[in-house]
This record gives C-alpha cells, sequence and structure tokens, in this order.
C-alpha cells in the first residue's frame, strides 16, 4: 500500500511522542523499545521523514501525551489502566529530561505542537482537530511512539475523524515484534490508506 | 483482572454491533467469524450478559455502525479502508434483514440506542457520550462484534472520555484467534480496567 | 461585512431546520416566528439562497433537530430547560407534518443530512464536523431557524471548531426584534466572518 | 429560577477566565467591562462564591481562554472575528501581567485547570469534559467572565454536553447592559437550569 498520492496544501506530518523518555538512551521506557526500534531503525527514520518534511515545506504537528505533574490524577474517581501505569512511573515528567522532545525533534517555528492528551489518542480531548483544520490539512503522515498505543490510537481517530492516513511503519517501534504485528498488521491496515516505509514516503514527499 | 465493583446507578452494558449481519447465519459477514465465536459461544454469552444486566435492571446502550444506504459514500473525498470494504459489501444494508439486529438483541423499551456510527468507534460523531452521561454512568460493561475493529475501538475511547471499562473477552469474537488476542491481551488491558469472563461478570452484577 | 470571497470546492449551504413546525403556517412554533419571519421575507429568502446554492453547484448540507419521539426523555437525569420545552410540546414529532422539511427544502441526492441534535449546536454529538470534513469543506453560508438558539449555537461552534461562516442574516427568524438582535448584533459579529443580505450572498456565489 | 438542588459528590464550581486583563484595574479589556462589573459588584461577588464552594469542599474548576503566543496565529487559513481580535490585542499575554489570573482567584491544590481554549467555549479542543468525568461531576455552577462570549459559548456547550448548569448572574459582566441582556436574559433561560444571584447560590451551596 504504497501508492497515495499527496497534495502538499493539505498533507502533514504528524510526529507523535518524541520524548527522551521513549526514544533516548537511559529514557524509563526505551529499555522495552530498543530491541525493535534499533532493529528497524527507527529514530533515524524518524528523523529523515522529518528533515524530508521540512524540506519539502510541508506542515508538521505534533501530538503529545501529557507529562507527569504532581496532583494530575490523585483526585480522580475513573482511572484506566495506562493511566495508572503513567502516573506510578511519572513518564514523561514536567521539568525533566525525559519529558524533553529529543533534541533532532525539538519543534520549529511554524511548526504547531496540539496540546498533551491524557491517555493515548492525540485527538482526545484535545486541540489537534482543530489546528489541523484551521491549516487545512486533510491528510496526515504519521511517526513516532509507541505503536500499538499512542500511534495506533491516533491513526485511528483520525480515520474516524475524516483524515486520509499514511503510516510510517519502520519510523515507529513497541515492545516486541507481536505488539508491531498488531498495531501494523491486524489494526491499521482498516484505517491507514497506505502504510509504507520510510524510504518510500520520503520519496513520495520529495517528488512535490 | 476481575475484581471490579460495580455500583449500579452508574453502570451501564454497551452492545455494540448485534446486527444479523454478524452473527446470524447467513450473515454477510459470519462466515468469517463463525469459527471463533462458536468456539468461545460468543452469541450464547452475549445473550446471557444482555439478560443479566436486564434482570438486575441495568441500563443497557447500543452502539451500531451505519447501516448502508445509497449514497453514502459516492460523494466523499477521503474514504478510510474500512469504510470502502463496508460500502463495497453494503453491510449492514438499511431495510435488509442483515441490517437489523439479530432478535435476542432486540432493543426494549427505556434501553438506548444511540446514534450510527461511520467508521468503528461507536462513539465518534455520535450522541453515545452524550446518552451516558444524560444517564449518569460513568462504568461501561462491553459486549459484541467485531473484537479487534468495532469493540476496541469502542474500548479505546470509551477510555479516552473517562469511562471506566469492563471487557467481556467470551462475549466477542473477530477472524481468528490471531485477531482476538491483538485486541484482547495486546490492546485492551491499556483500556479496560477489567477483561472478564461472561460468567465472572454475570456473577458480579447479579450480586447487586 | 460582505466582503468574503468563497472557494467553491471548500464552501457549503448549511440549512438549519426547516421543518413545518417552524416555518410552515399550522406549525407549531410557525406563530411565534411569523412576525419577524414575514417582516424580513425568511422563507422566501431560505429558498433564494438555497437554488442559488445548488445552481452553482455548492454542497448543501443540513443540520436538523432531534425529532420527537415517544421515550426520548422519560429516563434522561439531566435535561436542559430548551430540552423540556421540547419534550412537552412534542416538537417535531417523527412521523407527523410538523416534524417534515417544508416542501421547497426537501433534500436532493447528493446533499448531505447530517445525524438530528439533542439541543441546539448541529455540531454537538452529530455528524456534521465528519461529514464536512468527509467534502473538504471549509467555509459555510448559514441560513435557517431559529436565530437565537439553533442558528446561534452552530454558528458558534462552527467558529469554535475552525470553519469560516457566513450569517445570512435575513434568511433567519426568531421570536422578536430583540432576540434577532441578540444572535445578530451582540453574539454573531465575533464569529461569523461575514453577516449579509440574501442579495449579497446570492451574488457572491452566483459569479463564482 | 433559584430552585435548584446540589448533590455535592456531582456539583463542581466553574470559574470563567478570571484574568487580570478582564477584571483588573489596568486590564486591557477592564475599562470596556469596568461599568458593569462595579454596578453588579462582579468580582466581590465571584470572590464570595469561590470561597463558599471550597469551604463547602465542592470541586473548582478554571475555564481559561488560550493565553496569546507569538506564532499562534500566523499560520492559520481561517480566523475567526474574535481570534483576530485576540491576535491583534495579543490579550493574556503568556508571561505578561494580563495573562495572570487575578490573585484571589488563584487555583489552590486539588483545584482542576482546563487547558486553554482557542475560541469562547471552555469545552471545545480543550479537557474540560473529560476533567469533569473524571471528578464524576454533572452539575456545574457558573462565574466568570465575559457574560456574551466565553461564559455564554461555555453554558450553552454545558447543556449540549448533558451538564445542568446554574449560571449566577451577579458574578459574570459584559460590555453594556445590552450585552448582559443578551447573554442572561435571551439565550441562557434555553440552557442554563437556573440563573441565581450570588447569595442564591452561596445560601444553597453553604447549607449542605
Amino acid at each position: 500500500m504504497g501508492d497515495l498520492k499527496y497534495e502538499k496544501e493539505i498533507t502533514a506530518l504528524l510526529v507523535i511522542d518524541p520524548y527522551n523518555d521513549f526514544i533516548s538512551e537511559g529514557g524509563k521506557v526505551w529499555d522495552r523499545l530498543k530491541a525493535v526500534a534499533e532493529a528497524n531503525n527507527c529514530v533515524p527514520h524518524m528523523v529523515h521523514v522529518l528533515n524530508a518534511a521540512r524540506k519539502g515545506s510541508f506542515r508538521v504537528f505534533y501530538a503529545l501525551h501529557h507529562r507527569y505533574r504532581p496532583g494530575d490524577y490523585e483526585t480522580w474517581k475513573y482511572i484506566a489502566p495506562i493511566q495508572k501505569a503513567a502516573w506510578s512511573h511519572k513518564t514523561f515528567e514536567y521539568g525533566t529530561w525525559g519529558g524533553e522532545i529529543r533534541r533532532e525533534f525539538e519543534p520549529q517555528p511554524r511548526e504547531i505542537v496540539a496540546q498533551e492528551h491524557w491517555c493515548s489518542c492525540g485527538f482526545a480531548n484535545t486541540d489537534l482537530d482543530l489546528q489541523l483544520k484551521k491549516h487545512g490539512i486533510h491528510q496526515l503522515i504519521v511517526i513516532g511512539l509507541i505503536a500499538h498505543t499512542c500511534v495506533e490510537a491516533t491513526v485511528r481517530f483520525a480515520a474516524e475523524l475524516g483524515y486520509e492516513v499514511t503510516m510510517v511503519k519502520d519510523a515507529t517501534a513497541s515492545y516486541s515484534d507481536e505488539h508491531m504485528h498488531a498495531a501494523l498488521d491486524v489494526s491499521m491496515p482498516n484505517y491507514a490508506s497506505a502504510i509504507v516505509t520510510t524510504n518510500e514516503v520520503v520519496h513520495s514527499i520529495s517528488s512535490l
């Protein structure tokens, strides 16, 4: 599925959770992602796609998970398991290195950082959909972490909201090949109009 | 994960897509679901949970996929793969037997049927969240079809919206054990606070 | 404010609640709207704009209030005053003449009818935003009823969601000049990018 | 309309935009609000309600307008008039005194500050609805600024989302009596289940 055509005016790159805690040596979750991420060159691929998008003057958006702050969850009556985990591990702790975006992915001027989301979906309870509409975007190219949680959730809901999605399958990672398979082979073919390699998508957007 | 406590006033059963096309002999998708559904007694389990919920006077809600009508998709500029498939197969065709709810699951008075959704998530672009709030519901017990598409999408987004979810793992089905595994073992443990059997959930709600 | 330029591909007409109960002699609410609606030629103006949009091949969407059905509200724990009123008056009763669209506004093939909404906003808990995105729409021309409830609610939220709105001020009506003033002069100048007459908007879209 | 009963567990105070730019001498918009705000004792009333809510251990939430930051609007293709105004006036400029919350309304621990919104509605494109659900809230008592823009937008949409709303009519202000009338007398009686004075609401919640 690599034959999607992009119209520059309505296409954006969406970068999901490029936090140090996920994709930098020493990050809280890196050890769980490392095997898959190193095997598929996830981080260099993410950089490659981002640079191609910037060079081609595509709009770039960031969907970021809520960074942990004290007091976030103490008063909640209802909490999902993944939120309990974020609470106990203080993932992406605000004010710490782990809660910073890895250097190569630092948003530049005229790039849009959506409000932080609370669970996995970059659209849920945030301004991501608004920001995409304010910029006239209808097609999304998606890279980032983690394949079977935030990435899958955001790809699924992008389709629910009417966006045409391209997933870059070697610019994401997860805990195991089994997790990658669940996200990329079982779920996403229903929602992403194209599931392509970094080389394929860079080729497509560089020719526009 | 079977130790969730339910408060009757704020708990509802959510029944997803009990259409003939999915769960009745002769339905358009039944042949693809049959092996898993018969192996885990999906339909009898769904009936068992529904009857227990009705007997216990729990609120019952229905999240239903859009029933195909001519003209639905012809004018769309953007369409997801799962919507293309629904278009070409005319799944749940309005006015046909396949687009009717299987007899045992026919909504009764004082049960709430949410507006039909267009992709997989029962909440997206519908009044399901509103109806749950209008009835003061915060906890959802989920049964229905298909595990890795509509059910997973709805469970995921219920968590995004703040609901506490129980998934009944033998009252759902999918195309293969691999699909069931992706939905029930890889994805849902992040979003569902409990993943239980029919016997467990019926026991829990019958004791209230 | 009449200098808005429209791009045909991204512009749609949005027709709000052209029900017999609102705009036909004998309708349940017509007597309260009649004085304003006849003074400003509301219905002929609505027809004029609709015909111009159809002739110009602009997309047409309908945002419709929920039609009353028995059982709608009996189980709700929370209800807004305007919903209580809809319940007690059975406004737009399903299956009755009052709940039908006035003949001149009957949706035609390739026109989109969004799901019915429960309060006043055509976007809230419906698929209107999705349908607009599926058709690539960013600019809305709004006509219909009632100026200070459903129309104002929908114009306000269209702006919240990122749409560029034109309000046609003599193709709407309300209970009194005071109600018209509150909607058209106090509220909408904040949210509608243009507030124009029927003649102005017909001139603009006919020249494209 | 002052006979609403509150259940403490499901009731919250919602404070809208208590920024210095709105309600402090020297704020950018204060001169336009001053006449109405001083006539009805808006700020002392807001403090009175807030203190009563805190004393009664009611949950307190804050719905805040986006604070201006450079780069916010430059890349938008579509912009509403009220957003153009915010851009040109740099209202609530981030990092300045005007963009700070007036001292008496500084959020305390265990009070919830929703994400900033981009237009007028505290719910649109934010996590306010999620946070209310996470705390089990169904009834809202609303105070703050400005009556006919952010307050009306938030009250209207609270009703759309299923919340039961009480508006405190002398703990808000606007540009003129005419604007107050449009918001409080024309619009809100459709959406707010009670429209009461500070004394009435303080009496009600203090007795629980």
